[in-house]
């Protein structure tokens, strides 16, 4: 029997630089696929449909959403963003694993509907430095960044529903953590039983 | 507050290779400590105490069992084996990683008194080349051979009691292996959020 991939969600609190850590993990060669996420937002110059995101149409996202085929989905600033399921699970299936990197609210729906997928939050070493982060963007006003850090703070909070905590105190360590965790995850019993089974139910040599 | 050390309990079934990968693993710099076994059984030429194992008589053995101060231990052809728990403790509370050797009935009894552990099987490929590995040693006649063969089968059969499951097809990548899982559970949540906890905690920035 095929042995299934493994599904890694991969988030953390507004501006801790999910991002760039990322982008450091897909430079070198990896094992994993990467899903790209689903947008209603504006095409901006420069991304690609398909490779920064799938833009589509509200009425295109509502109609995925009634179909039940998004993993997860959120609202925000009058945009939905989410992950389409077809892909994930099409991947699982062909025992490859995939990365998501998504908000802290879609990793908690991601939760409730696929508990062994492996969660990885990524975390600023502290609040300041959060801060710190989000004024240096220097594209939000103070406002937005008071607004951003209130947002960070309560997700922070949920750092504790993860499996795994990893400081973005350094992006180059912080990506070979995750991809440390990632490949260590293959070795948990439970995914890897399945190989044994004959070993173990051997009733003679 | 000092974080305590990881315990790591390292074992599998009989003539698998326990200790070869061990050595392997502490050939290299690594950040723990290694718990050295109690024995009854009498000193073989070029064994050092306190360095192969700590030689004790039945009678010292027995009242450290009294006493309470055995995390695990078996009795093996009529000569006892075990783990004291004073360094191992000692070591935790220093913030220190500890890494037990140890058979599969102790490995079980570690997990009664401490659940927190992380537990590493080391697997042979099959059961032919567990068997083959046993002839090869050269050591036992047919009957011991075929005595231990069955002890391992019923120990394989313990293999979901683990955490993780490393095959030893190669010491180095077994090795290397063991390494990364102890190395990705300073990850895991649990371990590392009361680093964050003032940040989680905080109300206001």
């Amino acid at each position: 029997m095929q042995e299934r991939g493994l599904l890694i969600v991969f988030s953390g609190p507004s501006g801790v630089g999910k991002g760039t850590v990322r982008a450091k993990i897909f430079e070198q060669e990896n094992n994993f696929k990467y899903s790209v996420s689903m947008t209603t937002r504006k095409q901006r110059p420069g991304e690609v449909d398909g490779k920064d995101y799938y833009f589509r149409t509200r009425e295109e996202f509502e109609e995925l959403i009634r179909k039940g085929e998004m993993l997860e989905y959120a609202e925000y600033v009058g945009n939905y963003y989410g992950t389409p399921l077809t892909y994930v699970n099409q991947t699982l299936d062909e025992g490859k694993d995939i990365f998501l990197e998504i908000e802290v609210q879609g990793a908690l729906q991601v939760k409730q509907k696929k508990p062994d997928a492996v969660f990885v939050f990524l975390t600023p070493p502290d609040l300041e430095q959060l801060r710190e982060r989000l004024v240096g963007r220097g594209t939000d006003s103070s406002e937005v960044i008071a607004h951003r850090l209130e947002k960070a703070k309560e997700e922070i909070r949920l750092m504790s529903e993860y499996d795994y905590a990893v400081v973005n105190d350094q992006v180059d360590l912080s990506a070979q953590r995750v991809k440390m965790i990632i490949d260590a995850e293959h070795f948990r019993v439970d995914r890897v039983i399945g190989r044994y089974r004959k070993m173990i139910d051997s009733r003679d040599l």
